[in-house]
């Protein structure tokens, strides 16, 4: 008998993956607006209201290590991360459900902690926690997060409105979550033999906060409508930068070219990388786990976008044809290019 | 400085934990309808409609082992376990999402037949793939489901519902899922040392069936609509029959008495059972994962639930404090006890 084909995930990436295996799937119901392929799905909910239905994985060894990620601090990013990909698609999060895989290690405390930040994220937001599914797991705390938005139909922003010359904004800053995880495994490294260790976080609080705590931008969402501003295309940054805008780009068949000076890098994330002998910008093209977001507007919009304050206009769109391009200070076009799983992260 | 108090989960359960976190939180959104405590979230969708949400997790070494367990079947099983949620509910499934965790271990064609039984099942069922989530995994293959599901606000059933005297009904028959497992676990046993091993599975090919590639009860809840039958409270029998029945009573205030003789087995399972000199009915009370429904119906209903066959009337509820009893042949009544976490799953 011939052995059967096996070829490695890691030869497909992420998204081939995903692209692959998606196209398999015929639509079936009216009420399916859209399937896969942005950051949440779009289900018809009647007078021209759409429900937002995301779902995300979070797993131990990696997306979070235990030994350094306070349990409160856990809970308080799951919701996050789920609420996220609501935000991205112009809408705000009504409810979550969480799916947890515990480990015999944890104990009622260490879940009552986790809850805690849970709940302490659920009240920031406006959020319920509507339910979910608790078992037990042999193998590590697995998370899975349900999140459920609404919105007006004609309000929803997708990853496929990018038009030429849209201007491409940030919100926030970005690399600081991947410099926070950076510094987290570099103490863990070097007090790894040390009993009673004292991890040197002095200056770096905002780093930590970024990784171990990243606040979702529900109040973008919500001053942008406040001003009128309907993006043209939006993502949440989770995968960095790089690889958020590419998605973009292939789902608006556009491209782009960012310039590097304008990337929005914080003062401790540049300092941080400095000490490590890193690149800052790297960090924020590929790091990930920003959380911020990076969406797009008509060019006639820069004034608007301006005034709302923390959002840094990095570039534009380009033609379809033309590739997404980083812009260096001495006018040389960097091509960018897209990571795949976590796996292979190098902070890792 | 003190130590911080361990409880093990143990101690407390499934069911005391879930209890002890969601009493944590509060209501804040008008469209969340209920919260945590049924199979699936109820939220409001305009129009007297409501959308169901339910998210499960199935994880390697706990849910499933991969020596034995077909991709393809393991595909179409995390669509049953997804949709079952949203059927307990009275209502129809039209979407799901898939969080998958990957180990490297695993291949692109493997994925590919994960997909297919996926597939496979959403087309059976007329549900949606609409997105979700991938990643790697460091620990086994973790998969999230995320069910969606939409009904009249008026015809969902919750757990909450039976009333005194009420029949209690089962679909199908229990402890098959069980027995098949059972199954596959010994000639796993059997055959761990031997090259090229042929496992005997011939005349248990409906228990592998049961076990492996479960049916979603979809015509029972079609059935249940032509027939003009409304519930009273009902549940998806996903823990085991005893379990299932006291999640019922807990919600519903009630008591209930079942009998040993009306609990509908399959001759496979009690074949097997006595192959393996275990008692039939122990499967059908604790197994789980049979995927049939439990519900409840008023009294007057019983001529019309028996005319639509393949459901078995197995007791009635009693008065709040009265528990939930198992009645044997000979008179004698014996309490039911709900199971805990798969962990102490006696098959493992």
């Amino acid at each position: 008998m011939a052995e059967k084909k096996r070829t490695e995930i890691a030869e497909l990436g992420e998204f081939g993956l995903i692209d692959r295996e998606v196209s398999k799937f015929q639509k079936k119901n009216a009420t399916t607006l859209t399937g896969a392929g942005d950051d949440a799905a779009v289900l018809d909910a009647g007078d021209g209201n759409v429900l937002l239905v995301s779902t995300d994985a979070m797993l131990e060894g990696i997306d979070f290590d235990l030994t350094y990620f306070p349990m409160k601090h856990l809970g308080y990013k799951a919701v996050t991360v789920g609420v996220s990909d609501i935000l991205a698609m112009n809408a705000l999060p009504e409810q979550i459900m969480l799916s947890l895989g515990i480990s015999s290690k944890l104990s009622v405390e260490a879940l009552d902690d986790f809850y805690e930040g849970v709940e302490f994220a659920c009240r920031e937001l406006g959020v319920d926690m509507v339910g979910g599914d608790t078992r037990a797991s042999l193998t590590g705390f697995v998370i899975g997060i349900t999140a459920v938005g609404r919105a007006k139909r004609d309000r929803v922003v997708y990853r496929s409105g990018a038009k030429l010359n849209d201007l491409i904004c940030i919100t926030g800053n970005l690399g600081a979550a991947y410099m926070g995880l950076h510094l987290l495994e570099r103490e863990k490294r070097v007090l790894s033999d040390v009993k009673d260790p004292e991890p040197k976080f002095a200056g770096y609080e905002y780093l930590l906060e970024k990784y171990l705590k990243p606040r979702a931008r529900k109040d973008i969402i919500e001053s942008l409508a406040e001003d009128g501003i309907l993006p043209s295309s939006m993502i949440d940054i989770s995968d960095g930068l790089a690889s958020d805008l590419m998605q973009i780009c292939k789902a608006s068949k556009c491209g782009a070219r960012i310039y590097l000076e304008r990337i929005p890098i914080a003062k401790q994330t540049s300092a941080m990388a400095e000490e490590l002998h890193a690149d800052p910008v790297v960090a924020a093209l590929n790091g990930g786990e920003d959380h911020e977001l990076l969406f797009t507007v008509p060019l006639a919009m820069q004034e608007q976008v301006m005034r709302m304050g923390g959002i840094d206009v990095i570039g534009h769109v380009t033609a379809g044809n033309t590739g997404a391009y980083l812009v260096t200070p001495d006018g040389s076009d960097i091509r960018l290019k897209a990571q795949g799983f976590k796996e292979s992260d190098p902070a890792k």
